[in-house]
């Protein structure tokens, strides 16, 4: 088990942090939702799908129970910030830039964390990148998928590119968890996908294109 | 087991009651499938999807077998129902109040059964209410997917929110179930979703959509 | 187990024409994702989902482990093809007959592969019918969902259909596998499916529409 680790005890940080993570992507798919006029309904089930979907997608395969039906605490913090981004819409679209820095960690958090579950699940390192990499981005291609849009993070930027490296560092890492230890190692893979993802977005770098 | 009550063999009253939901969800996925000019096995596919693939849904978040694939009742009466629609259509189209009514206690019936599933399993209140609703109006969030529209779920009026009342009713109820009886309890949620849905419908309830 | 047959060492065979199969099934995916412009990440996933996509669904359906995660050289070879069409694609589109013949392979491939291991896992024909057609059409499927087409098995011509009368061919021929031979079984249904997509693509057989 990659996470045992003993005479600490990190849960509540490590539970915190992704309930930040849990919100701000409720937040992005409740502001997709409202883009589209979708009625409240609407808003909070696009916003919780975005923020547990990817969470959802990664359980299925790896056959665990989905989270979101083992810890309250997940769809309720997501039906809450939902429902704020329905009520105070407005206000928050002028937070975008805050939004994309919250975003930015969200899909740090969500990529490691998901990544570490598959290793732990006896995935071999390949199989846990791609897990992880689906947990951090399933919620927003669903979300895009709902709305009619076509995925954003497969047209646009170098969004899924910052996961794909972050879950490669934490996967092959792993192997020399011991000497490295696993709140370092998971603190420079998810600060490697923060930095690359704000980089990116500061530079405007993208993914190259086809030519045709 | 929240389903196994003693002295009274309702099994076969509440299979037909399954699938006359089941050839209602059908029809309404076939008639989407015909109006986008979709051929015989698209319709088919739609149609079949839109019945079963809530329950689909379902019992993979449960991990429980999916019910398409260990009852061929199932997907039989969806596959004949999508024929149906495929060569009757134009007469059917002429039915559509009563399609309407139908959809309605199929939205009933799904949602109830499902989130009694969902409690079976061993789910927590909440978890069984998420699992019921997914029941209720999955097979039409993949309908709509399919034949590229926004869910009309998520879009329109007080569908969903109609399955979300019965959810909770049922799901909370099931404590008291001794008191209450199963089958009053199901009837109970049953009938308020379905009573719930004709008054929106009658009176044109909208769920709130955001201010713009 | 259908498909342990003693005194012959097939399985290299086997997995040699499985690859070739998902080769061009994310030939396939990749030049959609092409079409639309998508970015280097969302070509390579696009065409991965589209050549892996149908035996996940299959995977989960089933409860079996999903085979993209266990076995590394799927997603390599989806990967690599998806990166040579990147590339290439204007010399590919020249060959679209080529990748018309090579898809059909694949179908025929997929749905029979995927009909077995339905039996496998115990399910009944019509189950392992319904597990074996998805195999062979889900990738396209999610291929079409993600770069927002109507799926196009749904819409345009006798794809599908062939792939459930390999199926039924493959399920039902499994009661007599003692007297056909597991290889010849597989080989007929294989080689029908194939033939009846060929004679369909040539004589531009189409699947009945409504009649509106």
């Amino acid at each position: 088990m990659v996470t045992a680790i003993s005479g600490f005890e990190p849960t509540s940080l490590s539970l915190v942090a992704e309930l930040i993570g849990t919100a701000v992507f409720a937040a992005s798919g409740a502001s997709a939702a409202v883009g589209k006029r979708l009625d409240l309904f609407g808003v909070v089930v696009i916003g919780t799908l975005c923020a547990l979907g990817g969470g959802a997608v990664r359980d299925i395969l790896i056959d665990a129970k989905p989270l979101v039906l083992t810890d309250w605490r997940y769809p309720l913090v997501a039906v809450l910030a939902s429902l704020v981004v329905f009520r105070f819409h407005p206000a928050l679209s002028r937070m975008r830039p805050t939004m994309l820095v919250l975003d930015a960690a969200g899909l740090a958090l969500f990529t490691v964390v998901g990544t570490l579950k598959g290793l732990d699940y006896g995935f071999a390192v390949y199989a846990a990148c791609i897990v992880g990499v689906l947990s951090g981005i399933g919620g927003g291609i669903l979300r895009d998928v709902l709305v009619q849009e076509i995925p954003a993070v497969l047209r646009e930027d170098f969004y899924a590119m910052a996961a794909v490296i972050g879950a490669i560092i934490v996967s092959v890492g792993a192997r020399w968890e011991s000497q490295i230890g696993h709140w370092t190692l998971m603190l420079i893979a998810i600060a490697t996908i923060f930095v690359v993802r704000m980089v990116a977005i500061r530079y405007r770098w993208q993914a190259p294109k086809p030519n045709i």
